[in-house]
């Protein structure tokens, strides 16, 4: 995780003012101690109490769409099940909502960002998305996206969600794979998808996000386990996938 | 309408290969005798058989949803109505399919592009939209777009449809208003509606597509009716402006 300062220097000039602002505020939220670069102490951000987990299948994991806070149903079987678990032990007060929906890209996050995501009225965002814009690419007619396209739409649900929650932290996953023989999702598309991961680890730092780094924590795991063992599919985790990325996850955001 | 030659000017350099040579080809489908630069005829383009409007309230006019093609009720009561039945009447083996749907904004446009558009396989894409990104973004929560946004999204419209129906021609209707005393839509948001139809002209122009210029034309006809006359609340035409659009659609198209 950068520190502060950094991400102050990341921050590219073309971000306006009160991206500038949000960017810094959502960084300060994180685990790290927020300072500013002379040192003095930011202001405290508000609580978290509101946490909405976007993305694809890897983050519906088959839950009950009626889309209620905290219900297990609701929160799924995978990874957000198991950090709500976590979470709501700590902090009964918080409300949680899953809102992954299977086979979604960035596109049908940005189509329904506002209904989805900030009516909800999120204090932390977490995104997970990518593996749908890389795979429907390479099928019959390319309904994914381009790399290019990609990077524009996700960044305009990142310039969504500061314009309407300038406190709001943000959590940006590194969409992952680990092809396995046979696996629908083909190791030739792994390229492909690195350049989405460096596309999120570049937002994340431009918008001073925090970044979760799902890819590198799931190849360190393959040296000990078989990667079917981790994603059968080598996208859609087992359940000692999801434990993982809800440790990573945990981890990264500091909760 | 330009000639081809400005076409070719107006160009901008960001344009890749394929780009060029579809909003060329694009361009050279028009009414106008197509003639490259040097005076050497263009290859003819294919024949138009199909033809998808896209858009929203205003094209969609309470259609019947099952959306077949050249069917009175899938056709609505609106411009897409009236153009239709002329077209079918010289040419019966036309497929016209209206795909307006009410509420939408360019946004909800791409996200059923593939779907609602490409799948359709046309050789005509007529598309109006951009009065909901104005009133929705006027709304409390601001769910309409900014302009840069509009502009975004709505290259990426004319993008998809050049890869994948190179020979497609486009036809880019400038949105209107006419804004009336009590209407919904405000009189104080017609600066913005204004430089929304300047990015659809500018976009036309880039594209080698058709302009479709309904503002003007509604104007001009606002001096011999009133406003109220020719869209009751201000956006929604009346019979009257239906036919209006229906004269002016078919002119810029040649058709």
């Amino acid at each position: 995780m950068v520190r502060i300062s950094c991400a102050i220097m990341n921050l590219k000039s073309s971000l306006c003012r009160r991206d500038f602002i949000a960017g810094t505020a959502a960084f300060a939220a994180s685990s790290v101690l927020a300072r500013t670069a002379d040192g003095i102490a930011a202001a405290p951000p508000p609580a978290i109490r509101t946490i909405v987990f976007q993305g694809d299948s890897i983050t519906d994991a088959g839950r009950d769409r009626t889309g209620h806070a905290n219900e297990p149903a609701c929160m799924g079987p995978g990874y957000v099940g198991l950090i709500a678990a976590q979470l709501l032990q700590k902090n009964p007060e918080m409300q949680i909502f899953n809102r992954g929906m299977s086979g979604h890209r960035v596109l049908d996050l940005l189509c329904r960002w506002e209904g989805d995501t900030l009516a909800l009225q999120p204090d932390l965002v977490s995104i997970l998305i990518g593996v749908n814009d890389t795979w429907h690419q390479h099928l019959p007619g390319g309904h994914g996206s381009k790399v290019p396209r990609y990077t524009a739409l996700y960044r305009m649900l990142l310039d969504d969600t500061l314009a309407r929650r300038p406190t709001c932290r943000l959590l940006l996953c590194e969409p992952f794979a680990l092809p396995v023989e046979g696996a629908s999702f083909k190791a030739d598309w792994m390229p492909e998808l690195r350049e989405r991961m460096a596309v999120v680890r570049a937002l994340a730092k431009e918008y001073g996000a925090i970044l979760v780094p799902f890819q590198e924590k799931f190849e360190e795991a393959a040296k000990q386990h078989r990667a079917g063992e981790l994603a059968s599919d080598g996208v859609h985790p087992t359940l000692l996938g999801f434990q993982l990325m809800a440790r990573v996850w945990r981890e990264a955001a500091g909760l």
